[in-house]
């Protein structure tokens, strides 16, 4: 059982326990020698070239992924290549492209916030103008942490944008109550399991903390965020983990607001949290492999994120002040160059009362700041 | 924090995931290149070859063992040179030499059943004859599980081990009700941390189940198994996790039966039922770190190793059945060549009743069967 991860972030770097524990022989391409998942890496090259990633898929049963920016010519050219991919390139498609993510998720029909395709500075004066003079403006490809996003109140705010893209989508900004996530697991012959819907706190655009299950979710909101996942999950065909980030509005509505097709900061309490953690799962899932339970070790799961601070200050430095603080919180580590404002790891905190597993992973966390 | 370990087995193997989380620099001195440890092996080479060795050695911070075979004079030669080696020689003599070990933890006034040194088969024969007409008689080196172990009932039956032997350790054959394990891990530094005691099930010789904590052990015999550990950690100066193995009888004594330097077999439970695991906390021990909490994510914990059978039938083709019949359970592969009788995976599974626990375990483990 050889899986092929292409990137070798900390996605790929928390795929690695998982991999050993269950005997899956797992292979990194990475972008250099000294990446987060170096550990794993078997090469090193560029995942937009097709002679280094079909190299390195043929050596391996399934091929699988960090992040979603593989070019779809290559994707295709690998899955003409009788190579099996996980998820494929019509399920990544819609991670990779919000505009036609957009569009898909409509036609099925999934709640989605007011959204239009503009080509031009006036479209998006024109959705402004009939949402209460403010939008959310995304480039269609390449976002993340907060990056290929304004909240603007004239076109002119992205014109910058169109000189790069010939279409932008514009978005009412959702009154949203909170941000939720939903994570599942499809397998390619359809077995689908979900952990149970969490909330998601972001600060700068970038998630900061994560409750699991999401407060005050039992019920009718659990229900719906899984019926959401799961028909995304089913209707755009997706192998391996999806992460669905939500809002929640005052109202008690859903919405949809990004996908992500594969482990998801959302997921990392469920290292700790869960009987089946979200690498483990994702594994089990693009290996076609039955999928594990989903049940939480303790009512209450809280992953808080650590941000890089001065380069010269490697997280493990405060190993001695940190783990002495908190014996039981779990702490993880990427590996990587501290850098202000970077996801350099995570603390998790378990426990009966939210309150004090919320203080003890905040505690935690904040050892590094 | 770059940790070194001698050996390339299944207890290396089971570190890597740990190091990762914590962002540790884990590298092995693996025997040959495909060995369980592969994906973490640095070097290839005999752990005897002082050369070897010291080269290994000298890029880490602490060097640390997957087994206790490295023998004493390079050890010695190691410390002499500068290098932090945990567990130390001083300690490591007594886990190396079970003549050692007993005069040591007698000298201590811990409880050990009763034994003498045997020159020759006429004394072990005296020593057969003052106890009932049967005795276990064990090598000083080289035993593990159950090799180097003999139940007998006359001196010519292990007249072949003088051959290469001095002495032997001749031991009364206690009447044990149950076998027990009470693993706890040292820092340098001082700080002891305990799990709950254990009962361990033998098969051959060879550790079968663990059941996590021993059933009816709360209070004293859990008090006193925790009591023995911790004086036989300090008295002998065990750093890095300590595994004491236990017998108890009817009249509820407890003897110390072997002693292990290492993460242990009767441990392997804690990386899915403890919040923190004994391949974690032999990391933090070995590097002086804080210890974790020990607490257990449920009342019980069952693990059930997994033995090899026929070469051609690797563990993991049996997922697709085994992983569907038992999604709650854990499955780990020690990624070996399958033989029969060789450990080559565990299971483990957790949960609130005992015997549904032990049922759950011991079906995902026949699955392999």
């Amino acid at each position: 059982m050889r899986v092929g991860v292409i990137g070798g972030g900390q996605l790929a770097r928390m795929m690695v326990p998982a991999a050993l524990e269950l005997g899956i022989d797992i292979r990194v391409l990475g972008e250099a020698e000294d990446v987060s998942a170096r550990l794993a890496v078997s090469s090193i090259g560029d995942y937009r070239d097709p002679g280094t990633v079909t190299a390195f898929a043929r050596d391996v049963d399934v091929v699988t992924f960090d992040h979603e920016h593989v070019p779809q010519t290559l994707l295709r050219e690998l899955v003409a290549a009788g190579i099996t991919v996980h998820p494929g390139p019509d399920a990544l498609l819609f991670a990779q492209d919000k505009l036609l993510m957009r569009e898909r998720l409509g036609s099925l029909g999934l709640p989605v916030p007011d959204w239009a395709r503009a080509a031009n500075t006036g479209e998006v004066d024109v959705f402004i103008a009939e949402h209460g003079g403010r939008a959310v403006v995304k480039t269609p490809r390449g976002g993340y942490d907060g990056k290929g996003v304004r909240v603007v109140t004239s076109g002119d705010e992205v014109a910058d944008w169109f000189e790069q893209f010939d279409a932008l989508l514009v978005e009412e900004a959702v009154a949203f109550t909170r941000e939720l996530a939903q994570l599942v697991a499809r397998r390619p012959s359809g077995e689908i399991v979900a952990w149970p819907v969490v909330e998601t706190v972001q600060q700068n655009g970038v998630c900061a903390e994560v409750l699991a299950p999401a407060p005050r979710s039992a019920g009718l909101i659990a229900d719906r965020a899984e019926d959401i996942a799961t028909a995304v999950a089913e209707g755009l065909g997706v192998t391996g983990v999806l992460a669905v980030e939500l809002f929640e509005t005052a109202d008690e509505r859903i919405l949809i607001n990004e996908l992500a097709m594969r482990p998801h900061n959302s997921g990392h309490w469920s290292i700790d949290g869960s009987t089946t953690s979200q690498f483990e799962q994702h594994l089990r899932a693009v290996l076609d492999l039955p999928l594990g339970a989903t049940g939480c070790h303790a009512p209450w799961s809280v992953m808080v994120n650590i941000l890089g601070g001065p380069a010269d200050a490697p997280l493990e430095s405060r190993y001695p002040t940190a783990l002495a603080e908190q014996p039981t919180v779990k702490f993880h580590s990427y590996g990587k160059q501290s850098r202000p404002g970077r996801k350099v790891g995570h603390v998790t905190a378990i426990g009966d009362d939210l309150d004090e597993v919320v203080y003890r992973a905040r505690a935690a966390a904040a050892s590094f700041d």
